[in-house]
């Protein structure tokens, strides 16, 4: 049998069972990013993404935007756990032919989003390989009493996205994105989401890996789902790659946010459905897969 | 301007102008691993490491020796900065009709050496690719007082080597090394080398790591350095893949050194020059480069 036969998500079941891991694991592989013991009062976050020609980004769309696109998807990764991020490590996989003014300005975007996230880089590699490619490893820092995963989320809860959803690809959105570490801090201080994750590939899919981790069911309002500017349902449902926040929080404080945001208009989350106690009520949509 | 007519080295030097370094990092890229606050008593090393088909491996190696190589080359840069690793994020690119059980020997290749080395594997990240490609990004951690970077060494102290170096891929012993974490932790806490790295380019090429950053030059004993069998002078100086470590110590604790090992037996470290004060002593002799 082939990956292709066996589908992305099986894999990644099938070899994390392989896998070694030490108990001082806070938590292992099923999350945005790992948990690791750091401070008195802190965890250690640590993800990677690997970003390929191809498949994440053509280079006719410049430089500076995908590297910049490559260390926002690990920072959203690290904002989706509560966390700020902090180091940085980058491996680039370069074609032989590749001007050095590609790979500098491939740098440039990568160092810009950093400066803005106060990301330091501070190693990498570099080798040759037939497509471009980009592998950031992340770390970050959560306040343990902030720390969101994806197993919390209870039956009754409601469930958010943070911003539209769809046509991130076609849109060049995904290029662009703001990771959302601001208004994950805002939610983690003041609103302690019982479960979260970043969307990458589509709310369909993401919202079952929450149900699966969680073990609740859920009901998605369709009618409430934010779709982008001239985007399908489906579409909105599975495009991925959105890098917004997927978060639940218990009804009494869906309430207060509700409440909240309509005063204030500083962010605003879209509700989008309620968690179910029925575990086999899963999300019925395509998601997006890299197989 | 091409990558290949710059050349690996002065395109690394013109990134690392680029990217940004908050002052809270010890040290950043120019070492085997990034050096970042952690304990009162410790610091948090982190390096990465892509291997890719061709480059680094031929697919007909075997799985399980590819997995256990990605993992054992970032482990020896952990151990070279006189650290040992803890936690890992394995990110791999694979042709679409890769077997599933290739893919799960590669991990199981990569699980035995973790398991060896007591490294968790933590998380992440699957996706398709034309070759196959393994990105780790390795944690470690080292007791503050014995930490080692490439910048110590002064003029008269000895140069040393690990082990016989030279025709590593053509042996097949770039697949099979044993990272030298055992030899590193001896070392750091009974000898305090006053520089350390390991040999991934070859001695010639990484002796004149060490050179750079320590502002110091180096005189080689040609008959000292110990040749693997079958292999010449020239290709034990800048074979690459070794992954031995090199390190320098003052004289006096060379000559220590060399009183216990040859009571001892237990390992065995070859004298093969002496740093000089004249930095424009470097070592002419090819370095393995990958552009």
């Amino acid at each position: 049998m082939n990956i292709s036969n066996l589908g992305e998500f099986r894999l990644i079941q099938k070899l994390s069972k392989i896998v070694p891991c030490q108990p001082s694991t806070i938590r292992g592989i099923g999350d945005d990013a790992a948990v690791l013991p750091f401070k008195k009062d802190k965890y250690l976050l640590f993800t990677t993404d690997m970003l390929i020609e191809g498949a994440h980004f053509l280079k006719s769309m410049g430089a500076q935007r995908i590297g910049r696109k490559a260390l926002a998807c690990s920072i959203s990764d690290i904002a989706a756990m509560g966390g700020v991020p902090t180091n940085a490590v980058v491996s680039v996989g370069l074609p032989k032919h590749t001007s050095v003014k590609f790979v500098t300005d491939l740098y440039k975007g990568l160092s810009q989003i950093a400066k803005e996230f106060r990301v330091s880089i501070v190693g990498g590699d570099t080798t040759q390989a037939d497509q471009l490619i980009i592998n950031i490893a992340l770390l970050g820092q959560v306040t343990k009493k902030y720390l969101v995963t994806r197993n919390g989320a209870k039956p009754g809860d409601w469930i958010f996205v943070s911003g539209p959803l769809g046509g991130s690809l076609k849109s060049g959105r995904h290029l662009t994105f703001t990771p959302r570490v601001a208004m994950a801090q805002f939610l983690v201080k003041q609103y302690r989401p019982s479960a979260m994750m970043d969307i990458s590939d589509g709310l369909a899919g993401d919202l079952n890996h929450i149900l699966t981790a969680s073990k609740t069911g859920a009901k998605l309002w369709e009618e409430a789902i934010p779709c982008y500017q001239g985007v399908t349902l489906p579409q909105a449902l599975s495009d991925g790659e959105d890098f917004e926040l997927l978060f639940t929080l218990p009804e009494k404080v869906a309430e207060r946010l509700m409440h909240w945001q309509f005063k204030q208009k500083r962010f605003y989350f879209y509700p989008v459905g309620v968690m179910t106690g029925n575990p086999k009520q899963k999300i019925n949509a395509q998601s997006y897969t890299h197989f």
